[in-house]
């Protein structure tokens, strides 16, 4: 296909102008058996376009609703923003080899290399592409970490549309320089729960002492949405559409392999609410559907906030309010929220209904990890490659170490790439606790799993 | 020279691994007169190399020393570390352009894409590697802002030396989350003025409610060096050695721009002590030296600590302890610490001697800027550019922004080339007090700078 540049794989490799990938692709198009499709809520019917338009703009619904095209192509616009930031570079992890003493080659495509520091511009971009081009008066939101809020907020800017983001109020209470971040950028930052929504007045009423969830946020975001005119509702993961925009991660990493003649054994990513991962195996799965190759995949998750490893495949709703519809997914139950010591992002109650559809019908593998193993890796990793990788990246790098070591037992030379999702400058209190030892692992016990998945909703129940 | 690669500029121009420089560039080779040489203070007499021998490792001395050798090969090892992480990419700054509606072309060398988010990685990674060659047991250093801290820690980490710290105590305490990326790296960092050496417990005893400065903690620096056995002090500025390695900069833009068929009219660098500056000037200081070109050259300094625009061009020591030997620079004298209002960093009392010489002999101008319009140009250039800056970057763009509105003005199409030196993740302090219309300017009285000056070594005082 492509020519070899050169004989030896640098550090990082960069794709041409010319070699960026022009289109999006569509996991389902590829799919033998589709996702469970969303269900309106007060009728229990698969959600129609009309259903999502007060909440989505109009695109994002029908990208949302295509399970059949199979290619999208990036509008000029989107193409544009992204050659400010993209390519991303597919590293290879040379120091991280030589300090392991593997013989697995390991290969990471790092998404952290712009100012929202993580992949979530990747979709950010889009949806703000969208909501202006439909002419729509501003956007609402949701973040938790943060790196969502703050790639939202660079996209608002450079598309000049206004943008109000419900942060976790643990997380605006934590990460004050996050916010700042987004203030920069012209966002109105507001602490969840609070007061703006009939929402969160009922939460804050409930509990006022509540540090917030990311459930509680998105169903401030979205009553904030559909109650101010002219306003739509934008989320940054779970999401058919967030997928389809992550896959020019995986389309980039597949292109720049293709280029150095290489192809993954083993793909790993974290995993939350999918966005990332669902992006970077997506040209990977494809060959793995239409039975071109058989990488492994492997979804990695934090051992506090366990959806895959051992949430329940059902319909759930999206966010703590229930006003979102319903989707079927692996979920803990929508009123989980991970225990207050578990650092970093990845604490979503649910995960992408597609991977979710996928890990179901056995395309993927997944994994829980405790959180001092993770940044025992995160630490490791800064120190030979350079890079401070954030919490969320680092279950990834925990999960490719110890593959890279069954490689070095077995003797096997395998080639493994792994999501670099983004850097950790705004994490330091929690490197700082890692390093203090002051970081404590919690796992949830079954019975506190069953009193989440108590709060289903009723066709959910068993 | 080289092949044009594409009609149109990408946004972002990464060199090839063919094409990176393999050596870095001694300005001092072409330079028709040569700064003045260092004085040891007690003999007032040159340095000599056995002078500098417990202080700097031996190779370090030798390049410090060496005004004839136009060229440095870039030891393997080194060549090695920086393709981990460069090229840095030259940035056309087009949405800048459309937004000042300049018809100036603007260029940007950015040095941010990191984890130690700024230029000071070139030459820490070539001050540890010396080190470690010559087998030292670990270097000692100060740092101000945090970038060359971070640099350094990263670069000892990679090369597994001991490192300590000593950081100016109201950064470590404004910024605890730089102090964390060095001990994530492995660093220890201790704030300055500290009871761990003679000039801190003496300059603790004068005022034990001091921030600290930066020459304080150079003093506490060398001082912990020469005392302990098989350790060396390495700086990240102000020295020959520094502008040698961060050549790197300079040599890697005018290549690209080269091969993009451009020649800047007007480089913008700034300057606190020289070292991004010089880096960044270095091949194209080169062309004016030999009457090839004559691009403008302008340093940028804040209003607040103006050693270009407002200091005194004789012999003063480098530190606050005046324990170092004698430079003949710009400075405000050694006792001058910035305002405390001033964010940041760029507080340095001096400035590289090479780069004093060059602008006492008319090469390059100077202008200094106050921090209200410095921070009002970070936040314009990063809605626009999507690259959050630091406030010593911001400098120079702030003079960029206003050169290209003079380009409007006169209708000219002039090249702008300028100095993205890092990343502002650990000043969000400062850029809340910008949005929050709480940040002062400060300007010192000419009264501030004669006292200053009074404090200037005898040889020096008019």
């Amino acid at each position: 296909m492509s020519m070899k540049r050169s004989k030896n794989v640098p550090y990082r490799f960069y794709l041409s102008a010319e070699e960026m990938p022009k289109v999006w692709y569509n996991l389902r198009a590829d799919m033998k058996e589709q996702p469970d499709p969303m269900l309106n809520p007060a009728t229990l019917q698969p959600v129609t376009a009309d259903d999502l338009a007060p909440v989505f703009c109009e695109e994002l619904v029908k990208q949302e609703l295509d399970s059949k095209t199979r290619y999208f192509e990036i509008p000029a616009a989107i193409q544009e923003f992204y050659r400010i930031y993209r390519p991303s570079p597919l590293i290879r992890a040379y120091n991280l080899e030589k300090a392991l003493d593997t013989p697995a080659k390991i290969y990471y495509k790092f998404e952290g290399n712009n100012t929202s520091g993580s992949h979530k511009l990747n979709s950010a971009v889009a949806q703000v592409y969208y909501a202006k081009e439909q002419g729509l008066a501003g956007l609402t939101t949701e973040t938790g970490a943060g790196q969502w809020g703050t790639a939202l907020a660079e996209a608002c800017a450079y598309f000049k549309l206004p943008l109000t983001v419900y942060m976790v109020k643990c997380s605006y209470e934590q990460k004050p320089f996050r916010r700042s971040v987004m203030h920069t950028f012209g966002a109105e930052v507001i602490p969840s729960p609070s007061t703006t929504t009939q929402a969160g007045r009922a939460i804050l009423e409930k509990d006022p002492e509540t540090g917030g969830s990311l459930g509680c946020a998105i169903s401030e975001a979205v009553e904030k949405a559909v109650t101010t005119p002219g306003y739509r509702y934008v989320l940054g993961s779970v999401l058919n559409q967030v997928l389809l925009h992550q896959s020019i991660i995986g389309l980039e990493a597949k292109k720049a392999m293709e280029i150095l003649d290489e192809y993954p054994d083993l793909i790993i990513g974290c995993a939350g609410g999918g966005s990332n991962l669902g992006g970077l195996i997506a040209p990977f799965m494809q060959d793995k559907l239409l039975g071109k190759a058989s990488p492994r995949i492997i979804a990695v998750e934090p051992a506090s906030c366990p959806s895959f490893t051992r949430g329940r495949y059902v319909y759930d709703f999206c966010d703590t309010g229930k006003i979102t519809p319903l989707a079927r997914m692996y979920t803990l139950g929508c009123q989980f929220v991970p225990s207050p010591n578990h650092a970093g992002g990845l604490r979503y109650h649910g995960m992408s209904p597609i991977l979710s559809k996928l890990y179901h019908d056995g395309y993927m593998e997944a994994v829980a990890v405790e959180q001092t193993k993770v940044f025992e890796a995160a630490v490791f990793f800064a120190k030979h490659e350079t890079i401070l990788p954030a919490p969320e990246s680092a279950h990834a790098i925990r999960t490719a170490i110890d593959e890279a070591l069954k490689c070095k037992e077995a003797g096997e030379a395998k080639t493994i790439l792994f999501g670099l999702t983004g850097t950790g400058y705004f994490d330091m209190t929690a490197y700082e606790a890692y390093l203090n030892g002051t970081m404590t692992d919690y796992i949830p016990t079954d019975e506190d799993l069953e009193k989440a998945f108590a709060q289903l909703p009723e066709l959910s129940r068993v």
